[in-house]
């Protein structure tokens, strides 16, 4: 047995040390280093990083730590909700989040105009761009055939370094929103909708390319940023292929309410989702908290 | 003010009279009373009540308490994962879920075929019951022009009593699933897609159909078991109309981390998706207690 | 394996047929039937119950039940926290706790001399009637050698019907707080012994009691609502002893951050505080909404 | 109103840049920013800082950065519980925690007479070295007069440069343990108290001297590592005093369950325990990330 050490905090100090001493820690310290540990490995092995990100990540400031993972070429495929590809767009427009507070008058805010998401304040105006921008570019994405094909053609009309989108585009990493009707860019869908406009893109179409890929690559490795959809849809595509072999997981979700959300990854064994040989941690943290400092104690 | 009344535990204790104690108790035990309240105003009031369920409700036993608030006409919206309508159906085409444990070998599953959710159970042959469903009923299901007509025909097709689906085909409810293809049901459509057979439904003809409700309806309510994608559906398709006047929530997420799913319904009067008059309670408890008590609570 | 069985919900429906009707579904509806078995059989085993009571619960209304319990005989050993015994006297003295709001202005509260307890208020003036009581009483006390006999002494004098305190004092069960200072009641003993009133108890005389019962008795079981001191003092008065054969927990911590609060029964198996072959629950719920569940489903 | 920027993740980043780096994020990175914001604050006003340690933090490798914070004089009076300074000492005697696996038989522990404390190991013949220990020494301890004088005796003999106990002794910081009696050291007491030694202090003495601080300092900040006693003890202090200016507050509870773990900070102002002019934070993290985070990032 290896002993705990107790960990020493020196001025100056570098991420990696700390995270290096929180690997001779209990608890979720423990995790965060066993998480460094695992993307290692994971590029190492060179295995296909299958990555789900949940919750108001963009809005929170997380957004350029997934643009670094993709352009370092660690994410191999990306699956996120609408809305964090919405925040996305609209930073990319020239929006901006702010730094707000939790405890407020909700209505004052409202008359104001301004969207809360817990302490982050958004101006409702970001719509009107949102409008304008699609209002410019819908006729040039209306004819995507997947709704992949319909967000990398919006990252490359953006062309922002900074963007998620452009990111994805640019280093041709497949993007998959399976619940894309369910945010402001799918709302701006509806609205060219409504005039008329036909689309040609579906998420069934979608689903086959994600399919293709799971089922074709054989190392594979999840990171999961929360849970919902986009950690479903990862745990799907792996159900009737070859399980993944490595997978890290940020939650703040308990096993016991029984969602997918809160399972911890070693479920997926039962499911034939994930490898009864494989190497998994799930981290009981606000990803906040967590994903920095993941990512800060494994780059190179 | 009024004084706390302990509760007093009587031998065959109906639930009303628990829950009607509880009304006069703190902490999470009002709120349940509280979402009791709320509910029969919502009814007395006429108002329309959209219904969002997320987590795997249906595995857990909670699908006949769903199946009752619609034929009693209580739910007019009802937006839900794919995953619960896929084990909707499962069951419906005479397969079960069965009790199980959470402290177990997830290998020794696998080898036996059984998927586990928590301490539920489901044999993997329950897919090729969905397959055979599918191969058979496909073709007169893929012209539909929408989600939820497609979910309908389902609904129609396996016409059960107790199923989620035929209730809400037979009492004309909408049902929304804007993320179908991250599911088991997703799968089959899939499975359809690869042999070529074309589909004519789109999540974002649905979208079309729920803006339309919910911008026409004025006098609206929420009601939200868990969060992910049908909660923050339903309050997007509140934001640019009239807001919700009553919400209920049960979650078990914390709002500090962020996300749609811990977000207190308050949060929705800074983006208009919530009256700044409503009347909202927040319950943190794990649905399949939660969800029960009130509605038996509530239920004359 | 036997079936999941959706919960029915009927007019006018018992507890108990709630509860049962949980016994055939999954999550945390599963668990509270399964503690509702599990204090059957600890009843009808004749063990000896060990209760921990942390967390506000006299404040939130939960008083009653312990009441009940300790009348029915189900409760042997009762430990709590200084609060909760506090605001046990602060009721038997005819104060109230009241309904109060969460969201509210605390500096204002404060100006109109409220305390708050997230949603349920006490008016600060019960401080003055607790000095009253003391000042007439503490003579009377302070000569009791252990922090057991001081509380029932209390509970003797106050002879209330709705009293903790006074339950155990007439049923001679042996209630311990460890840390009887760190509360209302700890205020008033200091505000004696400036006025040099010695006294004549110490908390490690109550210890020699706690570890007499816990190393005579052979067939105990425990209950824990929340966890801190009252657990952690029930369990480790098992881990020298016999252990525990039954287990029922209420708790909405998580066990990965390792506090004792939050750490599930079976980790005490490997201390040696539990039976290896015990029956356990851990339920993930407030429990002002467990405890009054568990109670009317068991109550004959 | 200030932009949310998101975070760049830098090779071989400083632990200081990223913190600093945090303040721009929203959610619980940026309360981490707080917090370290707030510790300088109280160190440039000299404020008396209350530290509250529960949880096993001792165990899980936390010790040396509640030592260093009490040698560089942040920490004016320390409270945690006995299972902190019970670890400590094992710590002292020479013995080790290990990293252990959460996932394991507890059954097979208990035959190798390994103590598991979620994923921390700790060999139960610990017990037998606190036994000799105060066997040599308890006639030397016995007759302080208040709990602290007998730690900060154990504190001197042991005398450990890395320990909190020699620590709290070195620099006279007072260390309070209200129930001192429910952890391991307690039970050496009893152990002594069972051969007829008699002990001459009692935790309401201890009382005292916390009141008489508390009441004495004009500026004072409070900071909680959890919440159980130490929490409650440092709060109760601040009641009929002046209230405390500054509060940090990591903990994972919710406040919705009306415990004092989970209360926030502002709650107190309602009670007179914090001032309505004060600057507070409350971290929903792990501590064990969440503290190692917040002195790395504020050491200078």
């Amino acid at each position: 047995m290896e002993p705990i050490k107790p960990i020493k905090i020196t001025k100056e100090m570098k991420v990696k040390d700390l995270v290096n001493s929180m690997s001779d820690c209990g608890f979720n310290a423990n995790k965060i280093s066993k998480a460094i540990e695992i993307l290692k490995e994971v590029k190492k092995e060179d295995c296909k990083l299958f990555f789900g990100l949940a919750g108001a990540m963009v809005p929170a400031g997380m957004k350029n730590i997934i643009v670094d993972m993709i352009n370092k070429n660690l994410i191999s495929v990306f699956v996120t909700t609408g809305a964090n590809i919405t925040h996305d767009l609209i930073e990319a427009l020239g929006n901006k989040h702010y730094k707000g507070n939790a405890n407020i008058n909700d209505a004052e805010l409202h008359k104001k105009k301004i969207d809360r998401i817990y302490d982050v304040f958004m101006e409702s105006k970001v719509y009107q761009d949102l409008e304008d921008f699609f209002n410019k570019n819908f006729d040039a994405l209306k004819d995507k055939t997947t709704i992949k094909e319909f967000l990398w053609g919006i990252g490359k009309l953006i062309n922002k370094e900074d963007s998620i989108l452009t990111a994805c585009y640019k280093k041709k990493i497949p993007i998959f929103c399976p619940a894309l009707s369910d945010s402001g860019i799918g709302l701006m869908i509806w609205n060219n909708l409504v005039k008329n406009k036909k689309i040609n893109f579906s998420e069934f179409e979608d689903l086959k390319e994600m399919l293709d890929i799971a089922w074709t690559e054989k190392k594979k490795a999840v990171f999961y940023v929360g849970g919902g959809v986009p950690k479903n849809y990862i745990q799907q595509a792996m159900q009737f292929s070859t399980p993944a072999l490595y997978g890290i997981q940020i939650t703040t979700d308990n096993a016991s309410f029984g969602g997918s959300s809160g399972a911890p990854l070693k479920e997926g064994i039962s499911w034939g989702k994930m490898s009864e040989k494989g190497k998994f941690v799930n981290i009981y943290c606000d990803a906040t908290i967590a994903l920095p400092l993941i990512y800060a104690g494994f780059k190179e």
